[in-house]
């Protein structure tokens, strides 16, 4: 594999994005509510300097952590890259000096500690907002404390030295009854280790139960889900090992003769309470919500048939398949009851949709009506004679709510040459479930920049009630989250 | 006159520079020279609320500071807003609170000391280093401490309480020999007053010697020059009183009825030994250099014939006429050995420049042979194309280095898609007058996007050595200057 030089035309393909910005008193089109006063938190990868391999994941692009704070109608953005300790060896050398996605074997020799992760991790996924702090999150690392208001990175979090993973994963679960955090890390002891650490962490942010199993085999686990009884772990298809590490491949690799596997163990269980369950072949990254009714655990989620990456190579040597990498809202039911291994799945909407799913966070573990993602909506098509091929093949240009109780969908339509990134939820204080706003970033490249749109949650089908303008492009955003100004501090 | 709203489309105008940013080890097409360290640093103006009144001058915009800073062929880029008192006040109230330039009396009623003409400086002409400390200036108000790194504003200076103007010119001027630095103030003691203060300012940047004289007619005092015995004072054709103040009219009118003056004043002289001398209308705003030889006081500069500036109108009701706004090199002598009036003057060369000039520091106040400047090749034309009309009608496509030895012109020329902002100078180490490097802000129209160019100031022909890759536009500059690493301590 050839390696990148680091000329100017290489980094300036993410010009818009390399530098730290902030826009104060952004123009708005519309009118902000004036019940909104709090901040939308961005996490997204960008290069900071160009990949060692240009066939490299985008998983493994820098950290970039931004925010929007909205008071009293006013917008200001601030933007940052997450000033990890890999980002800033890079910027000590000028280059980048680390290798493939998670494989340390393939960095530059001035890496002397390849065999601690946590140097490697570049903290791009998703924030966190927990015990009155943000952090930034990937799960090949330890979270990265962020100053709320300033963005500036204050380094890595270990909760207080109470937490025993290696990792820590980009999708904890926060209880909202209790303020309890549940989170996991695999590979927990090391590079390949097939240790799974799942923990609680109270209202304060520490450890206060964890347990350590051994997982059938060792592949991503990307996102979990939780129950007021139980901690849901969901995996499959993607494998790695020391010895493909050692050839200097990309972590991971797909293996389609693996089955899909749910990991389902109470919360505060011991290590053989843990209960392993297989489906079929499933690529599952991230979940809305589950409930534990009586015996069954039910998950909700917007898992892909197969294979979501392509630079996550087929280890059959197979080229990749993009038929297989569709994502349907998924309900799967699993009887504790029963013994042995039994798996109920449901396609409860025939259509294709984004895998970004969100659910109101006041009900999160809880019972739960409405689901929300980004799809593409092919009746309103995008124009292309604007966006290009600037855009993804299948740009999600509608936000929907997915209603469990009636099969209702709701839709926020952003505009023909808008794209939608994730969205998330603003609960409407004192409200009920559903009560409250979808936010989320769009790309308009009919104007070249970016605009965080807010929506009336119940009324998606009237389109937005502002729109807040930036002047440039802004990363694409993996994960984001709101937080309401009184759980920061933010006044 | 109607007043602008605030809506976004309004303010959007401006979005390329609405925003606070740093650029991180940018991208570099070429080679920074290893014997650069320092920091370039500009002042610009835009409107970070939209005008109170459409027609208002651009002079009235907020002042912007922006920084290359360079060392080691790597270059970091920081840009802010100059967080005047007035800055402020608009951010509080969220709109613009301040009429035209300069005329308090047009100002919104929240602003409650019209008289004070410091709250509503914009501090947004030109950056000046001295004494070790960076200041952002503007001709009607005291000047802006900034933090050479952060550019963070740390409030006004007022030469530690020895400056007795309420205004501080925009081009005071630093004798490399003393390291005195010579300024004045006019309008010194109020609006519209008649009294204009001079004075010489020690290396600590205490006032050491002023002296205060009436001024044959209130004008626009924009730039001066400086000789190792005399102070030159140009000015000519703007006019101001109270009462088309309190009209609600814009500060300046253009009267071509009015004599060009320069005044000529010894270094530590007393009021009595200022002689003006009169001249034909002329728009006098920038200086090259002048240099006094025996009785003989020589002034190089770029003026122009007539009024440059469309937004401050004729008085006699006249439309304002393009064809007088063209600048030339002008020589002009004025003979302090004979009484009386006494005005040669010579157009050095016929073509038409941008009045923009810069000499080698190291020359200041002496004997000089290359004066440096912006101008329109038509020989080399844009691409309308590609600039369509987004581009002045007459583009700066070329730098200049004009040999007052030879009368030869060396040119730079940045490329048909890029226009040119104002050139510094950036002497080499220990180099004779001329040796070092032209450095300055181009606009790819084809890239949209900003460009520091830096060019050999002795091998302007061959084109830049390294352009630094900024990835968008920024706001156009009125000044910059080089600052050396030491004299602002940046290691």
């Amino acid at each position: 594999m050839a390696e990148n030089s680091n000329d100017g035309l290489m980094r300036t393909l993410s010009a818009a994005t390399r530098f730290e910005s902030q826009v104060l008193d952004c123009d708005v089109i519309g009118k902000i509510p004036a019940d909104i006063n709090g901040a939308f938190y961005r996490v997204g990868a960008e290069w900071f300097y160009p990949p060692k391999f240009a066939d490299d994941a985008i998983l493994n692009a820098d950290g970039y952590v931004s925010s929007f704070r909205i008071r009293n109608g006013r917008v200001d953005y601030t933007g940052r890259w997450v000033r990890t300790q890999r980002f800033d060896r890079n910027r000590e050398a000028g280059r980048q000096l680390f290798g493939y996605y998670r494989n340390p074997f393939t960095d530059d020799p001035a890496i002397s500690d390849p065999q601690h992760p946590n140097t490697r991790t570049v903290s791009n996924t998703a924030p966190l907002v927990h015990h009155g702090k943000l952090y930034t999150l990937k799960e090949d690392g330890l979270p990265y404390l962020i100053d709320p208001l300033t963005l500036e990175t204050q380094g890595t979090w270990d909760a207080f030295g109470t937490w025993k993973s290696e990792t820590f994963s980009a999708h904890p679960k926060l209880d909202p009854l209790t303020g309890e955090m549940v989170s996991y890390g695999y590979e927990a002891n090391g590079l390949a280790s097939d240790d799974l650490y799942i923990a609680t962490l109270n209202s304060q942010g520490r450890v206060s139960d964890s347990v350590t199993v051994k997982v059938p085999y060792v592949s991503v686990i990307h996102d979990m889900a939780l129950t007021h009884r139980h901690v849901v772990i969901p995996f499959g298809g993607y494998v790695t090992g020391m010895e493909r590490l050692r050839e200097g491949k990309i972590h991971w690799g797909w293996d389609k003769t693996k089955p899909s596997v749910i990991g389902v163990i109470p919360r505060g269980g011991s290590a053989r309470d843990m209960r392993w369950f297989e489906g079929p072949e499933r690529c599952m990254m991230h979940t809305f919500n589950a409930v534990t009714e009586g015996d069954k655990v039910i998950l909700y989620a917007p898992f892909f048939d197969s294979n979501f990456f392509p630079f996550f190579p087929n280890v059959d040597g197979a080229p990749f398949n993009p038929a297989g990498a569709r994502a349907f809202i998924r309900k799967i039911t699993l009887d504790l009851g029963k013994r042995g291994n039994n798996w109920q799945e449901e396609i409860l909407w025939p259509m294709q949709v984004g895998d970004l799913g969100k659910v109101d966070p006041r009900v999160l573990s809880l019972p739960t009506r409405y689901l929300y993602t980004q799809f593409y909506d092919e009746t309103k098509p995008i124009d292309r004679a604007i966006v290009g091929s600037a855009g993804p093949a299948r740009p999600s240009n509608c936000y929907g709510r997915f209603d469990l109780e009636t099969g209702q969908l709701d839709t926020y339509f952003a505009g023909p040459t808008h794209v939608l990134q994730e969205c998330s939820f603003v609960p409407r204080p004192s409200g009920q479930e559903g009560d409250g706003y979808l936010v989320g970033v769009a790309t308009n490249y009919a104007e070249d920049r970016a605009e965080l749109v807010i929506a009336d949650a119940q009324r998606l089908g009237e389109g937005d009630v502002a729109r807040v303008i930036l002047p440039f492009k802004i990363s694409q955003q993996v994960h984001g989250v709101w937080a309401d100004a009184r759980e920061l501090g933010l006044g």
